[in-house]
């Protein structure tokens, strides 16, 4: 088991300070390092508020935030590297370089990418074997999901072994693939969601309350595969797909490859402000994060029963 | 506002037991019949179950269940029929066509069907502008989605209003649509499930723990056109589209389009044992039911904030 001492966070836009403020409130200590200049009065206020979340789940841990200019001198001392840089190819070969050409060889470097192939941006590193893809979902510090993409086995365990003890469920990836496995359902999912605002079918407020009143509220307590065992009845998955997988092959036929016009664009923006009611992006945020915070509440309490 | 009085649930199983249950927990008298014998001692200990549960969210209403050996008897002033018949089209069409023949012309009569199309079932019918279908998600009596097709805006409007008083969130769709809305989504999603599968890019139980922690957890709380709404940040969904969209169009693109062979339903089926590890499907609904209970209870204290 490794013991990480203080984490770099490198890269502290929303994710990083998310990442950062996850770190602190498990009681590791933090060593932050963005290029922009007067990053660190923003990451402290971002830090400071996902902490206030991060306390009514009950982790007030006494991790200690350091910022520097210098990406080297954040480096200094740390047992594990969180990378958070913009989704830029050549700026993540680079970056990713740098931090393995200053850390001894058995420390993790963990990129947060969430577009990128692991073997891309590792290209440029003396060391790849150590580095990896540690993909988080948004908010990172509130939804538990790592997406693990390694060089091999070894890493893949000491990442997953860390992430673990964060509270994360971490998923490794057996081989790499774009967009990992989360944003490879969602995108499948959204495909559909726009062909139905594309063919008329319900309002777009309609087509997001039908999932998260029905499929997406299961979803939260059970998988896709896991479910249709359930819907298999005594017989299970096995009963299911000998039944019903031909009239599931016959409804993936049937679904809709839709591309976004300016017409299905504009339908799409139109329905979503009338959802949003007036409500701006930050307040919806603020009520998503307040329905993870319960959710993840009532998790705690189906766990201690 | 349609006052209903008493419901008659047509067809026993399952699903009409959830229905009898959810309308019992809501004062509402319901009259039932299926044409197995010996149903009622079946039906009586599903709603039992299932009332157990409804008296945890405060559901405690003080309904009445009568059981009736003949269709006609229990049609008998009743203010709204739930048909929840096998997925069969000859039987639904002739029993709902029985069913509207012995009904005053105003009350309405809804389909649990998940699988067939409105104007098919409704074909032999004297009126059908008041046979609907209202199709709730597993188990109806805790999911709240309800999604309605019907013959007109009348009716669509006068049965989401039962519906919304019952606690579960109506969805009306504008035109029917083989699988209606939430399993064209779930079936879109599960495709590229099997894909990763069938790919060997990660286990079954990592599959499901990705969506169940990731994008299921968030969908829960948010619909997928909302969340990308949020990914635009403060432009919201328009920049979103303006600036991702060509990447979610090649995601698109990159999915894929897997068959359920015996080699990908044999993977499929070895992933779900081993991820049930030993538990039967009715301890994994026990535990579906407790999370879900869970999580609509955390729905309402973010809905009394």
């Amino acid at each position: 088991m490794d013991e990480i001492g203080a984490v770099a966070v490198v890269g502290c836009g929303t994710v990083g300070a998310s990442w950062a403020a996850l770190f602190l409130a498990h009681g590791i200590d933090v060593s932050a390092w963005d290029p922009a200049t007067g990053f660190a009065d923003r990451l402290q206020a971002s830090v400071d508020l996902a902490r206030a979340q991060l306390a009514e789940l009950g982790l007030t841990g006494a991790g200690r935030l350091c910022t520097h200019a210098d990406l080297e001198a954040a480096l200094a001392g740390v047992g594990f590297v969180q990378e958070n840089a913009p989704e830029d190819e050549g700026l993540k070969r680079g970056l990713l370089a740098r931090i393995d050409a200053s850390l001894p060889a058995d420390i993790l470097i963990a990129s947060s990418t969430s577009a990128m192939l692991r073997s891309r941006i590792v290209a440029d590193c003396r060391r790849p074997e150590r580095v990896l893809v540690a993909h988080p979902f948004n908010p990172p510090h509130l939804v538990p999901l790592v997406e693990i993409v390694a060089g091999g086995e070894t890493a893949a365990e000491r990442a997953a072994a860390i992430y673990a003890r964060l509270g994360r469920r971490p998923v490794i990836l057996r081989r790499e693939m774009p967009g990992h496995i989360a944003n490879r359902l969602a995108s499948a999912l959204y495909r559909e969601a726009v062909n139905l605002v594309a063919e008329g079918v319900a309002s777009v407020a309609d087509i997001d309350a039908a999932l998260c009143n029905g499929p997406g509220l299961r979803w939260s307590a059970m998988g896709p595969h896991m479910t249709y065992h359930l819907g298999g009845g005594a017989g299970g998955i096995r009963h299911y797909l000998d039944h019903l997988g031909p009239s599931q092959e016959l409804r993936w036929a049937s679904l809709g490859t839709p591309r976004l016009t300016d017409t299905v664009k504009a339908a799409i923006v139109a329905g979503v402000e009338a959802e949003a009611a007036g409500r701006t992006v930050a307040e919806l945020e603020a009520r998503r994060d307040r329905a993870l915070i319960e959710v993840l509440k009532a998790r705690t309490e189906v766990a201690g029963r």
